[in-house]
């Protein structure tokens, strides 16, 4: 068993999951051992390098908080140098179902221990694609989020530029409500005040017009994939895969390697008989890259990132296969660099360029598990979320959407409550989810309210308070999330006699929601008896 | 005359001058030869270098069509190596009245063009305080927008990610015109959508508890500054100075001028003999830096970066002394690195902490001119104008505010029209103005509405439109400029039953503003007669 490095006692474990109480009580956590667990030695693959935490990371200790039963720490490409899993003096960790092949790195521990089900969430890290490349061999979701909106203190830097804390889980909504755990625990990185909170309706997804070094199976995988979003309603565009190869090739090719050795060079040129050797040598190599080369490499990345947002403009994400292809342990061995590049083909450009990325089962390619994944913009995780949740809800074979998704957790955000025209369904509702807003169900108001049908194209909703004294009705409405900068939008494009203001809900609180001017409110036809516009509309009251 | 690196004939420029049209139309313009102007060789202060680019940089041709016309190219420090202004083959420009002192640099012939009256405005270029210090040493505005928000195409790198064009001009009024014309016709870097567009009435001001270096003419120029914005209703605080001069200290003492190397190295190296020996050898030190220390020290700059934030928290921005003292021309041949690095210690940090800045002239020094630099986080560019503006307008010994900044051209930006209780001087104005609302000015509404006293507290107007075929009146408001996020997040806190949406203005035109639910503003007590809050509270018909 080459998953653990260090595993807690049985009786412990039980101790704690019983004792556990949040919103994750009694989740089984596996930490990458990377990461810092207070009490228990970070070793990072690489048992000369240990040292013992005095806490835990910000990550781990978010976890906990919540009720996160850690349950050890995970065997990883050492450094988490790799993305398949057999550089660690512990072994290559094979693949959960099938062991003469990789399991996927760096976070090979974590994802195999989730898909064993040794744990019910890992913890990984991801520079270059591993907390991806892993959950796609092992057929589980990886959700890589925003580089820096989870705190990467208390782990063993990669690259520090680039390295992300990850959260792997069996499925969909349990690694989603652990990442909202994590970001409102571990936040780092401040969240613009213009953040989508989902995808649109019907969103438009890009693809590569070619995909090279693809295995044919996994080619008719990735198709059936396609084809099966374009089903559901989901746009497919191509882009040129070129800008975005060219970087994946600099994280390893250029000058940026120079960010491990920064890291970890000093103990790698100091302990060399016990680093792996192929770890030592892509570390050793950087130890003399010219820093003007770095330069000139991240303003060629910077270009590269450019051309490649440009040719996403217009798209919600990017939809990819996870990896070309899953390589055996031996094939790996026969050449450990030349098959690790070609895992990382299309994951290395994704923190790169600034990007999130979600990684979801998707059926199987031949005898092995097929995963996807899809990218999005920085700070666009919703999206990634609502468009991977079309692909996969996990266990289900029948993609349902999230009720909720992570970033709401930390991304500020208003609510609006709507009466009509924007209702979902009705014909103003791409006002609001094309600013990204996020339809959080439905509401009622107090039962203070006048509902009127106003003489306009399309027919809208006149929402007014009764006075003080004189009985009104609860009218029903929708409520929806969206980002303040959205907000200001959606106000700023308001037509008469349309205003927005607090309205008082059941419970005697108020929130945000459509008014209408008084003498145009009044001049309206009153359907408060039906005391929904909906309703309305389906009586034949409006129009 | 060493100001000029090339002149245009002036039968040509008055030309241009009578032909000109557009908003700057006639604006006589100096481009730092770093900078290209098409046709005109480009030289970066080294001829060997020298290139004749086919077109304007577009900075340049953003100016150009608005009507300003170039007048010549002027003298730098070699590859805007420098803040003296004697290390160029055209030889040292220097002081525009104290020909022994240096004139700053490295846009030494641009600042002093201004300064003599030769140039109304000037291109320059900042990295390490190049668009800061000839500014302050000849008694002239210089604007060093937020990195990135005027594109550096067509200009000479220096250090390419800290790279800024920058806008000299007696005045601020004139140097903000032209700044807006630069940001709009040559924008890069994209604007949030929760950009403060002005300083709050009372502003917070940060100072350095410490000022090492600091000439003691020029501490009591400082003091005396810092002493009438105090009176003038700013609140001074004081930071620990020691994470900006650490990061100072970086720009040239650490690896970050492998930048310098990236930018112009391989030249350096081929024409040794062309190249300024100070210059030179700054860029030729460069070349074997590794890599993996330049990566250790921009994490050390993140690290000072985020203590230094920290530290101007609940500040909106910081105030120091432009330069530490002036050196003559003698000091500086004497110990070329020294003298250069002791002039940049209050202007290294800036651009490497994503600052931006305006350098305005604030009285004498003994014989010298004195010079302050308002600094502000990324973005907030109008809050340090508004400040700068209280320090100088420019020629004239009385600060007035401005009427508008130059962000407004760019920054995204929504409008509320306000009644009552948000006008300037009312007690709900901080509402406004804590989210970085910028007064725009008074309006009127079309005579369409109906103006009541609302029983709150505050009172608060009601201002709803009449019914269709009955006679309102044209209320008075005030028009504010916000972000959409401010916007945002000012209706999420807005207590019923005020509401905001459309409102109707003499012109026709409709612009969001306050109104109210319609019962509670028919409850109210009818102030149409005033047609004005403000006249209704004067003839104590409110409350």
């Amino acid at each position: 068993m080459t998953i653990w490095i260090h595993q807690r006692a049985e009786a412990e474990i039980a101790r704690d999951v019983a004792e556990a109480t949040g919103p994750l009580a009694g989740i089984r956590l596996a930490v990458k051992d990377n990461v810092d667990v207070a009490g228990v030695p970070t070793t990072a693959g690489c048992p000369a390098f240990a040292y013992t935490p005095d806490r835990d990371a910000p990550a781990v200790a978010a976890l906990r908080a919540a009720g996160a039963v850690v349950v050890g720490k995970t065997n990883l490409d050492q450094f988490a140098t790799g993305l398949v899993g057999t550089r660690s003096p512990h072994g290559a960790v094979p693949d959960a179902r099938r062991p003469e092949f990789v399991s996927g790195g760096s976070s090979s521990g974590s994802a195999v221990a989730v898909a064993t089900g040794a744990a019910d969430i890992a913890i990984g890290t991801d520079t270059a694609g591993s907390g991806r490349v892993p959950a796609a061999f092992q057929g589980i979701v990886g959700i890589k989020p925003t580089v820096g909106v989870v705190s990467t203190d208390g782990v063993v830097p990669a690259c520090r530029s680039y390295d992300c804390v990850t959260l792997f889980a069996a499925d969909l909504p349990l690694a989603d409500r652990a990442m909202g755990v994590l970001a409102a625990g571990a936040g780092r990185r401040e969240w613009p005040a213009d953040v989508r909170l989902a995808a649109p309706p019907e969103p438009v997804v890009a693809v590569f017009d070619s995909l090279p070094e693809l295995n044919p199976l996994w080619r008719g995988a990735f198709e059936r994939t396609v084809g099966a979003l374009r089903e559901g309603g989901v746009r497919i565009v191509t882009v040129d895969p070129e800008p975005f190869l060219a970087a994946a090739r600099l994280l390893y090719g250029g000058a940026l390697v120079a960010e491990r050795y920064a890291a970890v060079g000093a103990f790698v040129d100091a302990h060399a008989e016990s680093v792996d050797p192929t770890v030592g040598s892509i570390i050793r190599a950087a130890r003399d890259i010219p820093a003007h080369r770095l330069v000139s490499d991240l303003a060629t990345l910077e270009e590269l990132r450019s051309r490649a947002l440009a040719s996403l403009a217009g798209a919600d994400a990017l939809l990819t296969p996870t990896a070309p292809g899953q390589p055996t342990i031996a094939q790996v061995a026969a050449d450990p660099v030349g098959a690790n590049s070609r895992v990382g083909a299309y994951t290395n450009f994704c923190n790169l360029f600034d990007l999130c990325a979600v990684a979801v089962p998707s059926g199987m390619a031949g005898a092995a598990q097929f995963g996807v994944t899809v990218l999005a913009r920085a700070f666009e995780d919703a999206v990634a979320l609502d468009i991977a949740a079309r692909i996969t809800n996990g266990d289900s074979d029948t993609p349902t959407p999230l009720d909720t998704v992570w970033p709401l957790s930390v991304a500020p955000a208003q609510e609006v409550i709507v009466f009509g025209a924007h209702l979902r369904g009705q014909p103003l509702e791409h006002q609001l989810t094309d600013l990204g807003a996020r339809w959080m169900g439905p509401v009622r108001t107090a039962p203070r309210y006048r509902l009127a049908a106003l003489d306009t194209h399309p027919p809208k909703p006149a929402v007014t308070r009764r006075p003080d004294g004189e009985a009104g009705v609860a009218v029903a409405g929708e409520r929806w999330l969206l980002s303040p900068a959205a907000l200001g939008r959606f106000l700023a494009r308001l037509p008469p006699p349309m205003q927005l203001g607090a309205v008082e809900f059941a419970d005697g609180t108020w929130h945000t929601a459509f008014g209408c001017d008084g003498a145009a409110a009044a001049a309206g036809k009153d359907i408060s008896e039906y005391s929904s516009w909906t309703a309305a509309l389906a009586a034949g009251a409006v129009g």
